[in-house]
């Protein structure tokens, strides 16, 4: 949710992309929440402080708290730590020999990072008082990774549960955090009585590294962890699509427009599609690279495939993302130069980020190319076969969260690995229509297994 | 061991550097032993066949087997997949969101790495034909991680040990490689009766990726593997100084010159010493940055401090190596210009190889600063206490296999943390004369605990 000014001054509301914030929006609903979060903008700054008592209207008898953190603090917290030093983590993206290094400038951010984390803290404190029943706490994602602990400290009665939207690295990466910042984030979460994650693979991994860092004792036949004499209990939650709504708005005539575009310029061809941020874990230049090997290795599918890679604007403000970025456009410029013929493109980047685009992309792709280096869970690839008009094959990287549940029905692979993954594009292409539906239609459902709705409502059932 | 040719056309030999190899010579003059190994140069080429029956002369009843091994299969096999795959891998020194990328070219590159390690199981198959009692063979390390199985089944009598000289990739980092290929080189280990490895830390590591990788049955109260009927036993043996030979060379009068022409620079003034290749993994970039935290946070220290940073070219036919050695001297120059004055130089970073003057160095540092981001061993940490005129204190990185054996006499610090470096360097050169030798005896003890010939003979006490 974000707020923006128009040129009369009057504030309007905006929902923000993403699958958590949907699932949330979902759930915001259909219960009595109170949602807890920062601004981002000045106009959310004005909107924060301009409404009563601090509270923000949502849907039904839900409402908002928007916290203003002082902008420096938010961007140490926010870029410096959570976005460009937890998110590397938990994705192995460093370039290890040179980056990290944690001198002087990290501990100013770990400080802001403290700071940012204890407003949430004191906000959620306060919202506590006054009900009646314990109140349930439910702190989403990594930047909040301290709050639970501090909660608990704040008010030692709240129920509280914390739910992890990334992987998490396994403990010979994640011990390069500085000892202190490696022991305080694990800390934090074990503050929570519920700690939750997207797939078995990144709840293990936290529970080495609760174990190998902290010394803390795992049991992991009843998925606890035991630190400090209190008790967490360790829980899976496959977050999964809205399926109705989707369909709903991929339905729209806007995006079946679209559609009859993007088919009308396939000419018949097979389409392979993939629609991503530009984030460094997304893996779009081994996709194109992999491309270039299906186009080399199996010449039959020269004018014969197309490949749409929608690869959306991401986090320009770092260096690194922008020169990912060039690469991207540098490889499929040399793919085109290399294979484009007068009544060919072999391939189409779009970077202008279009979602009715992107869902006309999942309605008329033959095979879905989702082949991330590290992902939380993948949404992409439960979107794409949900919404899909003659079904699609799934190209999956094994590396994906969503590969736990999608992985029979897809084709997985090692991300790392062009080869197998031009393999794969071609074994998905080669597919039969029957055998495409069958499989696209497991692929829906399994997608559509746990819906925004339940899955929050299963953190708060897990806190009793 | 290496050959030159002169320009009288004669063949005359020369010892290699490193740990291994200098081990390896210790034990041939006291065994019976044939060496098989790789041509490496022209000059290589003509010795190994102007050899008579293909044996060259070693020291006492040993002989070499050079194998002459086509230039390009060696240029794939040594650079393509040791050099630039596997140490990457087991180093965790991928910039992981580009590279690895796993294409066409590299299943040529794998070709010849089973080429070469095809060409060493039949020279030591040969070798073991006609002996009276059933032969050992004891392979070296990632190069030959193949051997092991083509010799057990080009000759199943033969008792075989493989010993690994770096660290060993946890399995999330290890599933990196192709899928074919992780399993290949983990059977290929496993086609020997023992496997031997520089610390418990790589060994359990090692374990870990044959449960994940190829579902093998680990025992670990037992320190064995059972893959398809055969089991592995799992070793480890901490390759130390042979330090009576250490201490000798470095009383030589041309290591003593060298020692006073580094004391007279420094002019009575703390020394802080390295003594690496410029190794993407030995972390120079975050030695250099700490140093300059250290002269920011603890200004004390400015002009009576001098870093001697003896940082040695390595595969300089690689970018990213060249790369690395720029941004070393860069970094270098930037402390010169920030803190250099008149009668203070701050450092000295020495790029021409001088192993007496390396010596020279480990005698007069008051300070050893060994900070890899991961590393097998780390041999510098254990030669340079037991060389140490009035002793030295270690700063030591933790991801080293030496932290298993000196972690307690030494300073260990996370190496990614530059602050936490910065502040061991402080703790170092604070130390009282009484701790540092103190503490120096205890680490010169344990780097001279398991000198080679006792490190190869364990190896070969292994197989029975």
């Amino acid at each position: 949710m974000s707020f923006h000014l128009g040129e009369d001054g009057q504030l309007s509301a905006q929902r923000g992309g993403g699958g958590m914030v949907s699932g949330l929006l979902t759930v915001a609903s259909q219960a009595e929440l109170l949602w807890v979060c920062a601004a981002l903008s000045e106009a959310d700054r004005k909107a924060a402080r301009a409404a009563p008592g601090g509270l923000l209207e949502l849907d039904g008898r839900s409402s908002i708290r928007m916290l203003d953190i002082p902008p420096d603090t938010f961007d140490r917290a926010y870029n410096g730590v959570a976005n460009s030093t937890l998110w590397f983590i938990h994705h192995m993206l460093y370039d290890l020999p040179g980056q990290p290094r944690f001198g002087a400038g990290f501990i100013v951010d770990w400080e802001s990072f403290r700071a940012y984390n204890r407003a949430f803290a004191v906000a959620l404190a306060g919202a506590c008082d006054g009900q009646p029943r314990p109140p349930r706490a439910v702190v989403q994602d990594y930047h909040l990774s301290l709050v639970p602990r501090m909660l608990a400290e704040l008010r030692p009665g709240v129920k509280i549960a914390h739910f992890s939207h990334t992987p998490w690295a396994p403990p010979e990466y994640y011990s390069v955090l500085p000892d202190a910042v490696a022991r305080e984030v694990l800390e934090g979460i074990l503050g929570a009585d519920h700690a939750g994650f997207l797939c078995q693979r990144w709840a293990d991994a936290f529970a080495d590294c609760c174990a190998a860092v902290l010394g803390a004792e795992v049991d992991r036949g009843r998925g606890q962890i035991r630190y400090r004499g209190h008790v967490t209990g360790i829980g899976v939650h496959a977050l999964g699509v809205d399926a109705p709504g989707l369909r709903d708005r991929a339905a729209k005539p806007d995006v079946t427009a679209q559609a009859a575009e993007l088919a009308q310029r396939a000419g018949g061809r097979k389409l392979i599609v993939r629609v991503d941020r530009t984030e460094l874990s997304k893996n779009i230049l081994r996709g194109l690279a992999a491309y270039r090997e299906l186009l080399v290795a199996r010449p039959q599918w020269q004018g014969r495939v197309m490949h749409l890679a929608f690869a959306y604007p991401s986090r320009t403000d770092l260096p690194v993302y922008r020169e990912y970025a060039a690469a991207v456009q540098e490889l499929a410029a040399q793919i085109e130069a290399e294979f484009a013929t007068d009544d060919w493109t072999p391939l189409v980047v779009q970077a202008d980020d279009d979602y009715a685009r992107s869902l006309a992309g999942y309605r008329v792709a033959d095979v879905l190319l989702v082949n991330p280096v590290r992902d939380g869970m993948n949404l992409v690839a439960k979107e794409g076969p949900i919404v899909s008009d003659r079904g699609c094959a799934l190209v999956l990287s094994r590396e994906a969260g969503a590969a736990a549940e999608l992985g029979e029905a897809a084709l997985l692979v090692n991300p790392f690995d062009v080869t197998a993954t031009a393999a794969a594009l071609h074994e998905a292409l080669s597919m039969s229509d029957a055998e495409r539906a069958r499989r696209s239609a497991r692929l829906a459902a399994a997608g559509a297994a746990v819906p925004p709705a339940r899955w929050f409502a299963d953190q708060l059932a897990a806190l009793g």
